[in-house]
C-alpha cells in the first residue's frame, strides 16, 4: 500500500470491543478526534486519518481469563511523521504501548518511507565479498572473557581465535574503553594478531571492535577504530536507539560491516502481552537502520528464543524487503560444534556459526575449537554425518568436541 | 557502597537454584569465569569481579507454576564500564535480559558514577523559579489535536490554553517536523500567542515544543527552537536512548528546561517478568539524564499505572538522590478537575497537573477547561471541598467541570 504504514498489534482483553478499540486507537494516533469534526473539515484531513484494515479476535469457546485477544492492523498515512524509525516507532506505539496488554508484531513501511533507509551498506554478500568466502557459512568467535584483561591477554586470545579458522572475531558487548585495551590500541594489537594467523590459515578475517561512548561521538569513535585498522564494528543498538545505527551506517566515511548486538532486547520481545515482537525488534528494524549481520538469540542455548519466532527473524532478515541488502542472520548462545548440521537446517548457508564457550572450552584448546567448528561445517556442507567426519584423518577437533558436547540432530 | 553499582533483579523459575544462577550472573557479567583461574590471577582480578550481596526466594507454600521467584542483588565494579548510561545498562542488562523471566527492579550506581551526570539543569526548583511560582502545583496542558492542523489552528488552540491560567503547554508527541507547523514556524506562532494570553493573565507560561528529527542534529535543532522562542522542550526519550538526554541536558547552550515524555515505556515495565521497572524506567534513569519534568502514566486515566508503581516513580524523582536537582512529576492521562484534590493527596503540592481532554472537553471550552482545574487546585490547597469551591460565584467551570465528569475521591 503506498503512502502508509501499517501495523500489526496483539491486543489482549477479555472484554472489549475490538473494533471499536481499533478504530480509536486509528483516530486517537492520528487526528486524535473524528466524529465530531465538521464535513469540510474532514475532506481536508482525512489524508491525515488512520485506517483500520482488520481485526482477527481470537476467542476459544472455553476462553481462560487472559487468553482472549485480537491481531489488529491498522494504516498510518506517512505524511503523519518524518521518516526516521523514532518518529515511526514514537506515532505507531509511543502512547499506545501503555495502553494495557498490547505488544507491537509488525510494521510494513511503504517504498517511499523505506528509500530514506539505505539499509545494509555491505550486507549479507558484502560481507562475503570482504572475506571472499561464498561457499559456506561463516564461522564467527567470541572472545572468552575481556574484563580486566590487558591488551597482550586479549591479543594472545585473538590470535588463538584466528588460528582455528574463524572469519569474523567480535569483542564481547560489555568492553567498553577503558584503561587496559583502548578502542584504538586494541584495534592495532587485534589486528596484528589477524595478520600474524593469516600467514599461517590463508584466510581472510573481520574483527568486529565494539563500538562505544557518549552519542555524539560514535561517528568519530567509528573512524578513529577503522583508522586504527578496524574492518568490522559491533553495535549495542538498542542503548542507543536505530537511528544512531542508521546514521552510523549511512555514514559514507563509516565504510566498514556493522554487527548489531541485541543486548537489552530481551527486555522488549519475550512477554506474549508487551513490547515487540523479535522478527520486528532484531530482525525488520535492524535491516532498514543498516545492520550488515544481526546478532539475535538462538534456539539452542540456555539463553533461548522459540523456534518459530527464530525463523521469523532470519526471514525478516533475508526475504525481499524494498531495495534492502540482506542482513547476515548470527544466531547466538549456546552453540557448539554438534549443532552445526541443526544450524545448517534450519538457516541454510547464509548463516554466520557463532560461537564463545564452544571454542574456547574446546578439550583441545581455543584453535582447536574453531577447527572443531570448520569441519563440521565442511562435513556437513557435503552431507557426511559428523560422526563419520570426526572418525578421519587429520578431524581430532571435531571428534574431541563431539564426545564433549554429543550432537544434537532435532 | 563506593565503587559498585547495585542492580537488583526479580527472576521467575519454578526450580533454579537461585543463589548458583545469582553467582553466574555476578561472574559470567564481569570477569567471565573465576573458579578455573589460578590463585594470582585471582587477586589481579578481584578488583573486577562481580558480587552477589544477596538472594530473597518468594516461594509460597502451595505456589502455582510461574509464582516462585527472587529477589537478587548484585554489585558490579564500576571500574568495568564507561560512565555512560547505556553502558550501565547493557552490562547489567544487555545480554542478562534474555535470560529467561528476569525483571531489572533497581539501579544505585555510586556518587563517583553519578559525578558524570550534571542531572536537571533546572530541575523542580528551578522550573518554580522561570514561572515564578512556588505554592502550589503546576498546571499543564496538552493540545487536542495537531497533526494535519495549520499555523493559524495551532494558535488558536494555543492561545485558548495559555487564557485558561495553564503554567505549561506540551505539544503533542506525535507532532514531528512537518510542513504545514515546522518547528521553528510553530514556536514563533505558539510563543506569540503566549504574549498575546501573558497580557490577559499576567502569567508566565512554558511551551515545550516537541524535539524531533536524526539523532546528530537534536542538539541543532533544540537551539534552533531556542532562537525561535521556545523556553522549553519535549522528548521522546526511548526513542533515541537516555545518553541523548544526557547530552542535551548537559549541552550549556540548551539552557531550557527538558521535559521527557513516556513514550515506548509500555514496552518496558508493565510485564511483572520482563523489562524494566517503571520507577526506574521512568524515575531515577530520566532523572539521571537530567529531565527537569518526567511524564508517566497517571493511576486515575484509561493508560494507567498501578498506584504503588506511581508512588515509586515519584520517589525517585523526589527523594535524594547523589547530588542532583529534583525532577518534576507529571502524571498523565484521564486527569480531570475532580481528580484535583487525590492527586494533591497521593502527589502533595510538587507535581504537575497534565491535562488533555479534562481541559479541551470543558463544556463552556478550553479556556474554562484551564480555569476549573486553577480553581479545583486554589480550592483544595485552602482545603475547601470542591462542591462548595464550585459553588461560589466566579467559579462556574469549576462547577460545570463536575457536573460533567463528577469528583473522584480514592
Amino acid at each position: 500500500m503506498s503512502g502508509v504504514c501499517i501495523a500489526t498489534y496483539r491486543s489482549y482483553d477479555d472484554k472489549a470491543d475490538f473494533n471499536k478499540k481499533a478504530l480509536s486507537i486509528a483516530v486517537g494516533l492520528t487526528v486524535g478526534s473524528w466524529t465530531e469534526l465538521p464535513e469540510a473539515k474532514k475532506a481536508e484531513m482525512e489524508k491525515h486519518l488512520g485506517k483500520v484494515l482488520s481485526v482477527d479476535v481470537h476467542e476459544p469457546a472455553n476462553a481462560a481469563p487472559g487468553e482472549r485477544y485480537a491481531d489488529i492492523r491498522i494504516a498510518y498515512p506517512e505524511i503523519n511523521f518524518s521518516r526516521d524509525i523514532p518518529a515511526l516507532l514514537v506515532t505507531v506505539f509511543g502512547k499506545l504501548s501503555m495502553d494495557g496488554r498490547i505488544k507491537l508484531l509488525d510494521l510494513d513501511v511503504s517504498d517511499d518511507f523505506a528509500s530514506a533507509f539505505p539499509g545494509p551498506k555491505f550486507g549479507l554478500n558484502g560481507v562475503r565479498d570482504l572475506l571472499d568466502v561464498h561457499d559456506r557459512p561463516l564461522l564467527m568467535s567470541i572472545f572468552k572473557s575481556v574484563v580486566g584483561h590487558d591488551l597482550a591477554n586479549l591479543q594472545d586470545q585473538f590470535y588463538k581465535q584466528a588460528l582455528g579458522g574463524v572469519d569474523l572475531i567480535k569483542d564481547d558487548e560489555i568492553l567498553f574503553e577503558n584503561p587496559l585495551t583502548p578502542l584504538e590500541k586494541r584495534v592495532e594489537a587485534c589486528m596484528e594478531a589477524a595478520r600474524k594467523a593469516e600467514q599461517e590459515t590463508g584466510q581472510k578475517l573481520l574483527y568486529a571492535v565494539n563500538l562505544t561512548g557518549p552519542t555524539s561521538q560514535l561517528a568519530a569513535n567509528a573512524r578513529k577504530a577503522i583508522d586504527a585498522g578496524a574492518n568490522a564494528l559491533l553495535f549495542n543498538v538498542l542503548s542507543y536507539g536505530y537511528d544512531a545505527l542508521h546514521e552510523l551506517s549511512s555514514d559514507p566515511t563509516i565504510h566498514v560491516p556493522i554487527a548489531s548486538h541485541p543486548a537489552l532486547a530481551g527486555a522488549l520481545y519475550p512477554s506474549p502481552h508487551y513490547g515487540i515482537s523479535a522478527s520486528l525488534l532484531l530482525g525488520k528494524l535492524m535491516r532498514l537502520a543498516g545492520a550488515d549481520l544481526a546478532l539475535f538469540p538462538s534456539p539452542y542455548g540456555s539463553v533461548v528464543m522459540p523456534k518459530e519466532e527464530n525463523m521469523a527473524v532470519k526471514e525478516a532478515l533475508l526475504q525481499p524487503l524494498h531495495r534492502l541488502r540482506t542482513s547476515f542472520p548470527v544466531p547466538s548462545a549456546g552453540i557448539h560444534p554438534g549443532l552445526v548440521p541443526l544450524i545448517l537446517k534450519d538457516f541454510g548457508t547464509d548463516v554466520v556459526v557463532n560461537a564463545g564457550g564452544g571454542i574456547h572450552g574446546h578439550p583441545m584448546g581455543t584453535s582447536a575449537g574453531g577447527q572443531a567448528f570448520r569441519m563440521a561445517i565442511a562435513a556437513t556442507m557435503q552431507g557426511m554425518p559428523l560422526r563419520e567426519a570426526g572418525e578421519q584423518q587429520g578431524n581430532e577437533p571435531l571428534k574431541a568436541a563431539i564426545e564433549a558436547w554429543g550432537i544434537k540432530e532435532s
